[in-house]
């Protein structure tokens, strides 16, 4: 299992709407007689790259695979049939399908007469996928939110003007995790003041060939010369206010499952009293305001032990550029996770 | 030199009104015949110890000292008319006496005929006594201002609220760094409201030994029953609003070096708007509040490219204390300085 949990880590596997599988074809004697992984949409599956790799040799073998066989035919027949036809005696998986759509492999292997197992290194196998892991079991994209902050508290100055808040190597840094979600969100109002783009660039401030799909949440009608409309990107007005709602729709019709969540106070509010926010990412840059906007909207809190509260995961220091004689700030992201509740 | 910088920083010398010094006397041969460091108040100077434990063997060596003999009579006699006395032919200094009081030392001995030198690893030198030489040389002492705050900015909650905002590791981690300095500043206000001791307890919560001098400044009478007139230390009111004349105050009269600033918001952008903050200490918990009292009152800044720019000097994890099971919570600890103003 451990070699089919590397082969589903192999680099440059594009991300995109399926999981990263991996999986090893195992003779009653031990040795490998096939071997696979799935390399994106639209190619084959582990276990059919393994199958065909064994040829003959797939006869009669244990397959050990990372995720539940599928057993649906979307893009490739499901898997399933794949492995029962090939004469696979046993199957072992790690985590089984949380996809609705795709589940009741092992019990159609099961039915065949064929041996199966599951919970082999689960949690290795969930952290190779873990937002698509998450928006399956929760019918809903996780939800990553990012905001800038001085260190007061304050995302913009009282003349709304916000660019400087984060310091040129934290921007750089926030291009690079867009670039892991597969949707980028704000809100009607964001797009009206600030006129984003919402595209992720590399290094050298370029579009990455593949890009998050935009969407913009709320009634509003926009501008359509706004710059989220322009040709880099799709996007997609979702015309509701209820987080969960858009959530749900980002998932069930557009089959999303991990989303960068850059909204304005109001809408950031939203979200964390609808208990949304799977992630928060913070920026800190070393300034002092004493006024301007905050980066959060009223919860409704009044006293400070009903706060909500986040454990703290992890902290990186952003270095400026050296070659850049404007960029002399040093600041810090915070990588934050909601607290779970206490069991009493 | 080496030997005088780490003799000066011998480990237990209390902190107290006087610099850490260290001398070595050198014979010809360059062998040491005595050695010295200051061990506070009211004890010898690093000299007149070194010139005690070389005895006749002083006469015809090198003086090394950290810092330029003083030249005036405290509680004990000048130190540059016992090393002429002594029959020392040459004294080597690394730092030149800052306190308008004491200086002179020096010229002393040059005109006694003793060949005298300075700047030898001088950085070092100051580095031993930064908030004392920073007093002495801007005639007010060194502030540190310190907030605690949550990831939106928040120093307590609308109620007013605020006890939890930093974990029992920070307030632990905040009366370590009280400790090192000799003057504990609030305003009025937070007397009245928050009713704070403002002594310095150690680990077990029992007060320690040296307590520094208990501030408030402000104009407001304060209720004779408040915390901070207890027995636990001294305390003075500074009758005043203007940060400048408060702190040349507590220099002037009172012999202050390093005050540690828990100021309310309103105190906290005056001492800012002044410029006397030289460094920020900010407690940061993972709490989320979205309303309530910022650290920083306003600043009079409108756009963000006016806002008030530090350096991060220092980024602490503070973790929780693990025997205690009510605190969870990791908090964050940045030091900053204020970024230089850029030479055009």
């Amino acid at each position: 299992m451990q070699r089919a949990l590397h082969l589903a880590a192999s680099p440059g596997v594009p991300l995109g709407p399926n999981p990263r599988v991996g999986c090893v074809l195992l003779a009653p004697d031990g040795s490998i007689v096939g071997e696979g992984y799935h390399h994106g949409a639209g190619s084959p599956h582990a276990e059919v790259e393994a199958l065909r790799a064994a040829g003959d040799l797939a006869r009669g073998t244990t397959a050990v695979v990372t995720l539940e066989p599928c057993n649906h035919t979307g893009r490739t027949g499901p898997c399933s049939q794949a492995l029962i036809e090939a004469g696979v005696t046993k199957v072992v998986v790690a985590q089984r399908d949380p996809n609705p759509i795709a589940e009741g492999g092992l019990e159609m292997l099961a039915a065949a007469g064929i041996e199966v197992e599951h919970g082999l290194l689960l949690d290795d196998a969930r952290a190779l996928n873990p937002a698509w892991t998450f928006a399956h079991e929760h019918g809903r994209p996780f939800v990553t939110w990012k905001f800038a902050t001085t260190l007061d508290g304050r995302s913009a100055a009282t003349d709304g003007s916000s660019h400087w808040v984060s310091s040129p190597a934290a921007r750089r840094d926030t291009h690079v995790l867009r670039a892991l979600c597969d949707t980028m969100l704000v809100g009607t109002n964001t797009v009206v003041v600030d006129d984003p783009q919402l595209t992720v660039r590399d290094a050298d401030g370029e579009p990455r060939p593949h890009q998050p799909l935009r969407v913009v949440m709320g009634e509003r009608d926009l501008p359509p010369e706004s710059r989220v409309f322009d040709d880099q990107a799709e996007t997609v007005q979702l015309r509701t206010h209820d987080p969960v709602e858009a959530l749900e729709t980002l998932y069930r019709d557009h089959g999303r499952h991990h989303v960068f969540f850059e909204g304005g106070p109001k809408l950031a509010a939203a979200f964390l009293k609808a208990g949304v926010v799977d992630e928060v990412l913070v920026y800190v840059a070393p300034l002092l305001l004493g006024g301007g906007k905050s980066a959060v909207g009223s919860l409704g809190i009044r006293t400070i032990t009903k706060a909500l509260q986040f454990d703290l995961v992890d902290t990186l220091v952003l270095l400026p550029d050296s070659d850049d004689a404007d960029d002399s700030a040093i600041n810090l992201r915070l990588t934050l996770r909601p607290t779970p509740a206490k069991e009493s």
